[in-house]
């Protein structure tokens, strides 16, 4: 049966998804290798092509087209393709391309400043960038917001996480406010009566990367279809077909860098196992961002701090830096799961996570919303992080609002997925010890791969054909249950 | 005064350059880092750009806003802008976009299997390809030829080196028949009564990449505007301000990878100095492929085998492999100079070389001109080899016929400018003494500068103001005069 508007629409999306690869590789070259005085060559390149990515979604030929593609006789697949179309659509046509272009630019110069500015503690300097990346989100958030008849912070979300809102997360973050303290208070309670080896250093940086590419191969990661670098915040980007994973290493400590490996193979093998015969369509992209954090956190906690899956690893972190009693595996395991309230995010353990998720949503979301302002964020900073985890944080900046690299690429909204994503993915283990109930026993026999296949099929191969909510009451029988995360933890560090 | 439509000329072209931006990153990233599972999903990538930026090219506004512009009442420079955007759009529009997509994806595809074909010496494999590349060629010289009114090899070349001609090549090639055979011989059996210390390996890599950075520091390149990275054929990407260096290294031999990143150099050094205040305009492109590799054998022949620069990089290299009469100056100086006939064209002395070109040449003109086929190839390859330089190549395809990137990346026409480059770069070093009669002295002394400050002035900021011939005029006070290279052979070698 003929479908000529749906044929138009997937030629126009084939196109920009083989633009948006060259956008795609020079992004993580910027991060990984461009030098200093590239800068400004770089930024006005990527805001060209952003604004000619802008320009085909918003061809006024789509409209029509998209019409009369709905009228179309299409099968299943490609209505759900065609439903994607329209949301990318939609979102892109409530900006301007000046807009688009101003926002490219901006968060290039504020995010290659903050490189330099990090180190140097300069909030004062940071400043300067930010406050234009923040207007620029908040004139974004407003245009989207009418859009969608969300609130500014919600429509923002919504470009991550389709269906999601702060009403929502209030209900999830408000329930998790109630328990996290006393739980983390009990589990530390608990660890304080075990003996722990640590790790001595240094750590060479060739070995560190040597271990962390093994890491990449026992969690079946593709080198044949992309790599593993050093940037200053690690990402997982590149295309499906050549993904690029990012690291970093410091001489003095090995397993923040290992297990963030193992966190972005999570996020890599999500993007090789995407479904091939549509890649360049929209339904083969991921389907959200809580779903990508779900898999690098299935990757990360579910698996990667699972007692059988340490049992394979310890013997590999003992061949890279020689035998040392930190590295056997009851040791290396309790070393992962150590719980202790910390100032950076990204090295925060599994249970006070959410705290810094909370925080940074309980700023991020008023900030958008124009509750407050840019130079407001330390004060609230250094209060939330003595209420949520006692620490004291005052002058600090480096390690407090300039740790993150998304507020300089203007990535509001973004975070509350990273929480979103341990929930889900802490469903996903309770769905798949269900389906495989000697799950524990296969995992402590090396067999992951009845991981990788129970989420290559029920997440990995569905890419968005479905809703967030659809596709985990076909993976796990429910929508969202943060049940199953707190079960999680009380299993793990109270069982 | 008011120069509308020339303004509009300029906007196009920033687009231009912005995109290109991407494109060179792209290839780049292609060639020093693309996983193999890459290469569809880039090819097409690339594929696209390609035919964006040639839509772009062929937009049916220029036409009329070029004539426009030509009644403005511009500067010269801008004048000169002008004239080599209609250059480019003359060269543009000889060609459908269907072409210039189709020679795309053929050239991605055979210089990538290209790289696993060469070592496996698999001619008849790449034939497969080559062909394709081939007969695209061709329809893209029968194309050029017509527009411009040259032979078909002539409108291949004229993208390359825009007023060089096959009948004046005939001439310039001719004449080096005639007295280079005789030039090597005398020089080898000089040579001969020379004792020469070879290095003996093997020589780490590590050691390899930090002298060849070393080397690149001495010869003042900017390593906050470039890098040098690895790949299968050496050469200098990336954009003028963001350099892409590439070289690559065997364990058992330091001297090619340490004098092809002194080549590459050059050509770095070229971009990264090409007038500031006209980047992206065509103003500011490098003038053409002869003059850059006129740079490039400045940087190589003129002043890396000076004997007052082998003295400098003497103890470097002392210093990255210990201590062993090899790297005594003047022995050095001797195994940078020696001269005998080999398989490979990168790997030639300067005396030898014109030979390999000579050869290229005689090959893919008539290749072009469709007087041979690419399955003749190999047999007058070993002809040819046997006749100029008098060595037996049959069977070796690896270090004959597929020793080379130019021809699977369809680059036909491009040979010549390596001799040319060589003829221009005595050219610059003769008027170069002549303006400073102590140059000789100084370089001895390590004052590297002065040579950069006269190609500064002299090639780097002028980009494409004048034509070539105005140009090394403006420079040297005449034309190509080839006496110079001959000159320097003689007085290098015979003196």
């Amino acid at each position: 049966m003929s479908t000529p508007a749906y044929d138009e629409l997937t030629a126009t999306w084939s196109r920009l998804h083989r633009l948006a690869h060259l956008q795609s590789i020079a992004g993580w070259d910027q991060a990984a290798n461009m030098p200093p005085k590239g800068v400004e060559a770089r930024a006005a390149a990527m805001a060209e092509m952003a604004a000619l990515l802008h320009r085909m979604r918003t061809d006024p030929k789509l409209p029509q087209q998209l019409e009369r593609a709905e009228q179309e006789p299409l099968a299943d697949a490609e209505r759900a393709n065609l439903r994607e179309m329209r949301r990318e659509w939609r979102q892109a046509n409530a900006l301007p391309e000046s807009l688009v272009q101003r926002q490219q630019l901006a968060a290039s110069r504020c995010e290659h400043a903050w490189r330099t500015q990090r180190p140097r503690n300069d909030w004062a300097g940071f400043l300067g960038n930010f406050r234009d990346v923040l207007a620029l989100a908040r004139e974004e958030a407003a245009l989207l917001a009418a859009e969608t008849g969300l609130t500014k912070y919600d429509a923002l979300m919504d470009r991550f996480e389709p269906g999601m809102t702060s009403a929502r997360l209030d209900a999830i973050f408000g329930d998790v406010r109630q328990w996290l303290p006393d739980l983390v208070q009990r589990v530390m309670a608990r660890q304080g009566r075990e003996a722990v080896v640590q790790p001595v250093g240094p750590f060479p940086v060739d070995q560190q990367r040597a271990l962390c590419e093994q890491a990449m191969r026992l969690l079946g990661f593709d080198f044949e279809a992309g790599r593993l670098d050093v940037s200053a915040h690690p990402f997982c980007g590149g295309v499906p077909e050549d993904v690029r994973m990012t690291t970093r290493f410091r001489a003095d400590e090995f397993l923040g860098s290992l297990m963030g490996t193992v966190h972005e193979t999570g996020h890599g093998r999500y993007e090789q196992n995407l479904p091939r015969q549509w890649l360049g369509q929209p339904l083969a992209n991921a389907r959200s961002m809580a779903l990508h954090e779900s898999q690098s956190l299935s990757f990360e906690m579910q698996l990667g701090a699972h007692p059988g899956f340490v049992a394979h690893l310890a013997p590999l972190v003992a061949a890279a830096f020689g035998p040392h009693p930190a590295y056997e595996a009851g040791n290396l395991h309790r070393l992962l799961t150590r719980v202790k309230p910390g100032l950076i995010r990204v090295d925060a353990d599994e249970a006070t996570y959410p705290a810094h998720v909370i925080l940074r949503y309980e700023i991020e979301r008023p900030l958008i919303e124009g509750d407050i302002e840019a130079e407001d964020v330390p004060a609230l900073w250094d209060a939330k992080m003595m209420e949520l985890l006692g620490l004291d944080t005052r002058g600090n900046l480096a390690d407090g609002p300039l740790q993150d690299v998304h507020w300089p690429e203007a990535l509001f909204g973004y975070f509350p997925c990273y929480s979103l994503g341990a929930m889900y993915a802490a469903q996903w283990f309770a769905a798949m010890r269900r389906a495989v109930p000697d799950l524990d026993a296969r995992i402590g026999r090396g067999d992951f791969a009845v991981v990788f296949d129970w989420l290559g099929e029920n997440i990995w191969s569905q890419g968005s054909r479905w809703s967030t909510d659809e596709l985990a009451r076909r993976a796990s029988g429910e929508a969202l249950n943060p049940a199953h995360f707190r079960a999680h933890l009380e299993a793990r560090y109270l069982g």
